[in-house]
């Protein structure tokens, strides 16, 4: 088994730097685009085959050191009792406004709710045969709020930060609420065979460093303690949090992933021995080739050799990235990490 | 005259903190809707007259210290040969994407290609007969080619950096012409009687920071350079630098602006003695005034008494902030700063 991913999660030394990619199971390969031919987002989600399919592709296609589940963060939320579409983007038709709303928000018993993603997992670990681990993964506490309440992507996020600041029972009821539904979600996925789990919080960036402290870094340190993660390492990505690195920290996981606006060597400063993931620009993947290698370099250079390196994207990856030039960065990291 | 916000620039001592919000003058305000009723966003930008009008209506209304010319970053780029639409985000129904394009444009002679824009600031130096100063303002280069190039706002800005990576000789030359434009552009701002001028690099934060120190840094450093700036503070704002502040610090301007995802108090760290501008969330004026007054008193605490800092969101006012909560901030600041 290719333990190179499992063992940077825990600091340990490595014969490569192990290396996968946010969204490698996406639109940018056109194996995924032939599936999705044949059913939507939602359905490709809800349909344990074709999801483990669509899993495995990019571990044939590019050689990443772990697959991760093919699945939404928005999932879990639909059994809260949120009707969800994706038109293309996300959204939510009922948004949630009011504690009225908070209170009908049920936490779902996971075998009945998404029986799909544990599924999905069970086929994967067995069509993986220990080929390369298998990453879980949720949306922090915050990211799905501000979808809930949003209704949808936002570029201002009033509304949520309307009820964080002048809702605060509310905000936090929510809040709360999403973090017994995550600590369920998460642990029915590491029990169903997850073997690490990465939790996204694509909007903790938002907010100031002095109200991402007090608004979501409770919560998502309270998740993470939540999580039987005795040997599945917890993965962080906060996106927009490389001024906030101290407090990142404080949440308590095992790595911390890295969007692209931070020098890896700064933050692995600030985060001492914690391990990091990351953090090439995603839109280096529409350059040529020998840009794509000097940009690896670059950021094996800035990781000087220290042990607890995951390789990744700051960001998932974009849908029109040409998909050789994925399989090129992962060749290039293995090449120049060699030991 | 109020000499606050000048002698901020300057880092010298001042009564109390000054205060201006970025996009003051706009549809938060009911005067400003009043008169957008009759024209177009385009339309007021070039009446020099109503241009005036509602560049002092933040002045009358929130008792701001410092008053900031109405305009657009893309008003002297239409002059170049590209056709802006507002709908009512700017549009560039043709893009620049190959050397031709960029050679196609054009450097005009401001006092014919944008009279508009000079005769507002005369103007209001004239209205304003010393009671604030007025802060004249551009895009900085790389955020005018980002526009361009995209044609339009973006999500992931492929097309700017496809052309930076993979057509590195057009992307220079862009920008070489675009910091020889805005050098000219600003220099007539200051001429016609600006007394100090922000550069607003809105997407200067997209970029890795080794990205922006080889891509963006040497063109706004030599446009800072180029302008006649003796005695007019130059305020030069990253939106989404809080990793990089070392860097925008070498661009050299006199004021740092600030958005709010830094900790002021660790941003004046970096930066040392350089004045900086900043950094409330636009998000908190949705807040009740307990926590607006907070938010000032904590951003106020975070300076910690230095000398050269004016208080300012982290970004533009928003569109459907309630006006009274403005009101209210610039109350606050001045309470709470007074020596």
């Amino acid at each position: 088994m290719n333990t190179r991913f499992l063992d940077a999660c825990k600091g340990l030394p490595v014969d490569r730097t192990p290396v996968w990619l946010m969204r490698q199971a996406g639109r940018y390969l056109p194996e995924y685009m032939e599936v999705r031919k044949s059913c939507t987002f939602l359905e490709l989600c809800k349909t344990p085959e074709l999801a483990a399919k669509v899993t495995l592709q990019p571990v044939d296609i590019l050689d990443v050191d772990a697959a991760i589940l093919f699945s939404d963060i928005l999932i879990p939320v639909e059994p809260m009792g949120m009707k969800l579409d994706f038109v293309p983007g996300p959204v939510f038709a009922e948004p949630v406004r009011s504690m009225a709303d908070v209170e009908r928000l049920c936490i779902p018993r996971m075998e009945t709710a998404v029986p799909f993603v544990l599924e999905t997992i069970a086929i994967l670990r067995r069509q993986l045969a220990g080929r390369v681990p298998l990453i879980g993964f949720g949306g922090a506490p915050f990211t799905l709020a501000c979808y809930m309440v949003e209704g949808k992507g936002s570029k201002d996020f009033m509304a949520i930060k309307k009820m964080m600041y002048a809702e605060p029972e509310t905000y936090s009821a929510l809040m709360v609420k999403l973090t017994s539904m995550l600590a369920e979600y998460l642990n029915a996925q590491i029990h169903a065979g997850a073997q690490a789990i990465q939790i996204f919080d694509t909007w903790g960036g938002i907010l100031s460093p002095a109200d991402y402290e007090k608004y979501v870094l409770p919560y998502t340190s309270r998740l993470i303690r939540c999580l039987d993660a005795r040997d599945t390492p917890v993965i962080h990505f906060v996106k927009g949090a490389g001024t906030m690195l101290e407090t990142v920290k404080k949440a308590g996981a095992h790595v911390v992933g890295l969007d692209w606006h931070v020098n890896l060597a700064s933050a692995r400063e600030i985060l001492g021995s914690t391990p990091v993931q990351g953090n090439l620009d995603p839109g280096v993947l529409y350059a040529p080739e020998e840009i794509i290698e000097a940009e690896v370099r670059r950021i094996i250079g800035e990781n000087g050799g220290r042990p607890g390196h995951i390789f990744n994207l700051g960001h998932g990856i974009l849908p029109t990235t040409p998909s050789g030039n994925a399989k090129f960065l992962v060749e290039c990291v293995h090449r120049l990490s060699q030991r």
